[in-house]
């Protein structure tokens, strides 16, 4: 082989995408020595977004003082790629659940501070930002985030106001005008596993609300302060995010990147491979190498292995993925053009005890399936 | 692929051999129907060693009137492989530990029904046997054996006598004079998986004689038969088995056919290989799958995989070991020819859970091998 491109997913609990790439790096290298590896640690939008992309773009960290929930100063980061324009910046940077840990309060907290790193990119010259989702502490639907930006929040008497969680039912008007100049021409993306709207039974408030310190009488006036500003939006605005699909990522900050800024909200890991040209880095490539914690039915959707052999589909490249757990259903993997699937659990023990092995067992598994290639590919 | 050779051991516990080796051809001509599939569900010398045997080499069960190990009478049976001259017969068949269960007792069992079986088979014109020499409820080092087969045992005062585990100690002659005649070019092989001595620390008494019934004082009573049994066998015959390796097997009586039989002790894989030419069976195949239970440093003395690949290495085949566990240390099997090493392990579940779908585990490990091949051979 001469080429091998590796894409995989991090296995929750056990292993980040980068060391996951570090282990196939290694294995690849040992028996095909001159064979180029190129390695694309997946990044989901949440926390090590930023350091996923710096591993397989390069780029270069920008630092920023921004302000954290609960609008204290804190030192923000953020990475822009070697094209000079783009900015990949994480949502965890700046309103991060770590950042609050033991303070937590969802109907306080601001994502101001995410407005602030963007602002800081915009100014600096960039024009392409893709934004991650994962891990806020806010539940403001990325009103915190636009007035950072220039937008103005009014309520009924027209005074105005930085709304959080508990009083976005006091939104009475919103303007954008300002924060639309700043961002005219650009494009913002944001990397959004989920499909929780932003409101009701399975939106921000219900689902994420707790992990975020919400009480059960909490969850439902954030629930209900969120259908209001939906409300308010589409009345200012004219856009309905009331059944966005992600709208409820990120406390609701995927329907204001929507509402805002005019950003797409994607899947990570379409992001991840439209910012590296995919098709074209696979176009010479012998293998493809993918993965994630466990695949199953539900794998489908926007996750890394479906979403990597989807595109890999019309190249005709074997696409392989080395997974965690594979469960029942698994096999609908093969219809979107994954080759084989393979598990890295080598022996029937509970995941407690697999999980301290994980590394060495990826290890030998990828040796195993490259040593099957190599057998094959010598008796061409 | 045209061919491929499926030579599997059990997974103890979970599948037999020739389930195994029914799941691969299955997932075999799934994904390349016109494929000849040679199976050879490999045989341990227990319980099961002749159905294995006539699963892949096909030949005629043969009954016969014999002797239970405490001489009532029972119907035991044996095949004749289709070349006519030759018997396999397994010990269990006539005295295998279930036909005593809740009657075990080591000290009167005789291996005597065994030695009816050879006769049986020698007399009806077989002039090669292939002994399987698991699951004995005996420990008379095979006298019982060989007194069916006209060796005379004498005690002290000249009397003769069928020795048992109880009273192998009071052997002063032997003379096997009958027996050498009846078996007078004839060719005979216990197939034997174990190391065990005779007598002594690692011997039959006190490796196997608790699992047959014996308690902690028969245990020495045995040992010590065994032992001076030894010393009567030496003296009579001039033969030394104190140090056979494998004269320990079935309550001795692998010492007993290296000693009265001159039947050679091996490997029950290598015998199984044998009696199919296995290197003239693979010499046109494109693939050999073996596999076992689990797999580890231990496991390359004579077991299943590292036997395989040691007879397939000259030819350059390669060699898929499909397993149950992948213990620490597997990765010496590579040092015997193993091509690659997969589980068929999907889920971090411990072994009660996991042995439940382990049919459909390796069903979808052999099938996820064979669409990476597929892969790889559709390229060439």
């Amino acid at each position: 082989m001469h080429k091998v491109v590796v894409v995989p997913d991090s296995f929750k609990g056990t292993m980040s995408s980068r060391e996951i790439c570090a282990i196939w790096e290694q294995a690849i290298l040992n028996k095909f020595p001159a064979c180029k590896v190129f390695s694309i640690p997946v990044a989901d939008g949440g926390e090590g977004t930023v350091d996923c992309f710096r591993a397989f773009a390069g780029g270069r960290m920008v630092e920023a003082e921004v302000h954290d929930p609960f609008f204290q100063k804190i030192t923000g980061r953020y990475l822009t790629l070697p094209d000079g324009k783009t900015a990949v910046i994480e949502v965890a940077a700046a309103i991060g659940l770590p950042l609050v840990e033991g303070r937590e309060d969802p109907l306080k907290a601001s994502s101001f501070g995410v407005g602030e790193l963007l602002a800081h990119a915009r100014r600096s010259g960039c024009t392409e930002f893709i934004i991650g989702l994962g891990g806020s502490c806010t539940n403001d639907a990325g009103a915190g985030m636009a007035a950072a930006l220039g937008a103005k929040f009014t309520d009924g008497d027209g005074r105005e106001f930085i709304p959080c969680g508990g009083d976005l039912n006091r939104v009475s008007g919103i303007n954008i005008q300002a924060l639309r100049a700043l961002f005219s021409g650009c494009k913002v993306t944001a990397m959004c596993d989920v499909d929780n709207p932003l409101y009701g039974e399975g939106g921000a408030a219900r689902m994420f609300g707790p992990q975020k310190g919400a009480k059960k009488s909490t969850v439902e006036t954030l629930d209900r302060n969120l259908k209001i500003f939906a409300q308010a939006v589409r009345g200012s605005l004219g856009i309905d995010v009331s059944l966005l699909k992600g709208g409820g990522a990120a406390g609701g900050i995927g329907a204001g990147i929507f509402a805002f800024l005019g950003g797409r909200l994607t899947s990570g890991i379409d992001v991840v491979l439209d910012s590296v040209c995919f098709e074209e880095i696979i176009s010479d490539a012998d293998l493809i190498i993918t993965g994630e914690g466990r695949i199953d039915e539900q794998s489908l959707r926007g996750k890394v292995v479906a979403g990597v052999a989807k595109r890999a589909q019309s190249s005709g490249k074997p696409v392989v993925a080395v997974v965690g757990d594979i469960e029942p259903g698994a096999q609908a993997a093969y219809d979107y053009g994954v080759t084989a699937i393979f598990s890295i659990n080598k022996k029937a023990v509970p995941f407690e005890t697999a999980r301290r092995t994980s590394p060495e067992d990826l290890a030998f598994t990828a040796d195993s399936i490259l040593r099957l290639i190599q057998n094959f590919e010598s008796r061409r």
